[in-house]
């Protein structure tokens, strides 16, 4: 059954490495597969682990490489998709910077490789087969660590000059507020991400506020506190976390009133593991600030501000539909 | 010489209305009016000042009304374009709200009317004919006693879904800041626009602060401290005027940079009484400020960040612009 249409869409986390094999006519996902990226291995390192992972989804789709158009590359960081070359990965290691990931790949594999950043990629993956569905323009926001975004306009990714477009998690949002993980202050990403949330929490805790996350970390022997400690916590009533999270949802409510106010939108999807982990419930804040901060109040349309719902395979399979539309062009 | 080039462009400002007869093919402005806009007299007699300007600038050009293609109007406000209705203009007073201006200019004009809203059209005006020339993707900024925008997307003026993109006063910059006239607070606007800078020069007064603004108000018979008022204090080395004038130029810089993250555009074009009155100078810290904040520092590529090039006229000249592509498509 070799078929144009099925491409193996991959997001390389700092954490998981995803894969599926993408029907990219109906976004039937016919295999996946999943594993620890072990970025301390290296680029070269996480390149063979990247391998297998793609081999794991065919097979566990029971087709064989030859059945596959190509493969759809989503990786954290700057890139020049024409290249093939990832610029650098913050979260990844040294190793990634201006790696020549297309080459590296295609050593191990018989088939077209391309690239795209991450987030766009996730993006990719909601417009075509998820919440933003249908839409023509629409701005996605991923919250986890830091916070990323795609944007699509008239239904097509829209890459900016420099490939560096929707870098929304450095948007101004508090001038001069806490510092960015990109050395400036007051970005969305240091008042609303996971991060922002984690800093809060641990200044609280170091003031000698109560709170249960201490204890959280020993029962799921983290260092750090993750969406799913957050979430707990949250949900257990944890005043600390609670005020946290309130304070990132207010940060993160004014981030999506100041991209409507740019960019009009039909639709802003909003995903990441924070999102994934708390739900529904999280955004009601954010909605809330959003109309109360966005200039057109009054029109009878409103943009509607949705949560993702491919969940940790968005990415992966945004890879595929854009590996899919690039060799359509070839 | 009849011509299917030639439209008049008029751009209905608070204070003044400009008219513009221009030949779209090369942008030569072939005539040209000006007049006070006086909205005191209520939309129907603003109706017929905006006709007699449309007339002098076609006398002025001397040709015909037949000679004309149509005309094209920016206003100050949300508009439906299609409808040909203006929904409110605060600047010009509630008998403005749900206006049906196409209709109300056709009566006294034998002419296809179409209108946009103002800053749209100063930076379609911009695009084809001023600064932005020759670039795909630009977003233009008019810092005045608001601050407006217009985004240029794939070289074609980018509306958004309710027609409301671009609205880059209000844009969250300073959270839980200075109040804006919209009503929320932190916005750019509220922050960088002559109405800022105006309120804290008024602020430091209060505080019994010494300062050459209230000479100058008597010098020019204003109750407003004007750009003009602004200018000359500035250069005159005022303290109270330069530390106003370098907060709104911060800010305008932190603006800049959140919409560079978020679009990635080619340039950014800044526009508006201040910018023209105070001229290059004014922009050095402004692109200081951006540059600190953009996320792409490394790339070979920087974005433009560059002053308007039509002045007064910008708007009209977008508006003949803009009348010119539709009424081609019609």
């Amino acid at each position: 059954m070799p078929s144009g249409d099925l491409v193996v869409g991959v997001d390389v986390g700092g954490t998981s490495l995803f894969a599926a094999v993408v029907d990219t006519c109906n976004g039937k996902v016919l295999g996946k597969a999943k594993r620890k990226t072990k970025a301390e291995q290296g680029a070269n390192g996480v390149v063979r682990r990247i391998v297998k992972t793609i081999r794991e989804s065919i097979q566990e789709a029971d087709l064989d490489i030859k059945n596959l158009r190509g493969i759809g590359v989503g990786v954290p960081g700057p890139l020049d998709p024409e290249k093939g070359v990832v610029f650098r990965c913050v979260n990844l290691g040294e190793s990634w910077t201006n790696f020549p990931l297309v080459e590296a790949l295609q050593e191990y594999l018989p088939l077209p490789v391309v690239i795209e950043n991450d987030v766009n990629a996730g993006a990719v993956g909601e417009h075509t087969y998820g919440a933003g569905r249908g839409s023509r323009d629409m701005l996605a926001i991923f919250v986890g660590t830091g916070i990323g975004g795609g944007l699509i306009i008239d239904g097509k990714l829209y890459p900016g000059v420099r490939h560096s477009a929707a870098e929304v998690g450095h948007m101004v949002i508090l001038a001069d507020g806490p510092l960015c993980s990109c050395g400036a202050r007051g970005h969305a990403e240091a008042l609303a991400s996971r991060s922002a949330i984690e800093r809060d929490i641990r200044n609280a805790l170091e003031r000698g506020a109560d709170s249960i996350v201490p204890r959280l970390l020993r029962k799921y022997k983290r260092t750090s506190i993750t969406s799913r400690i957050i979430g707990e916590a949250y949900e257990s009533g944890d005043k600390v976390t609670r005020e946290a999270v309130r304070r990132a949802q207010y940060y993160l409510g004014l981030l999506v009133a100041s991209c409507v106010n740019l960019l009009d939108p039909e639709m802003i999807v909003i995903g990441g593991g924070l999102l994934e982990r708390m739900g529904e419930e999280y955004l009601v804040p954010v909605r809330r600030v959003f109309r109360e901060h966005q200039v057109n109040k009054n029109s009878p349309f409103q943009p509607r501000v949705v949560r993702a719902e491919l969940g940790d395979f968005s990415g992966a399979m945004g890879a595929a539909v854009i590996a899919q539309r690039r060799l359509a062009q070839i």
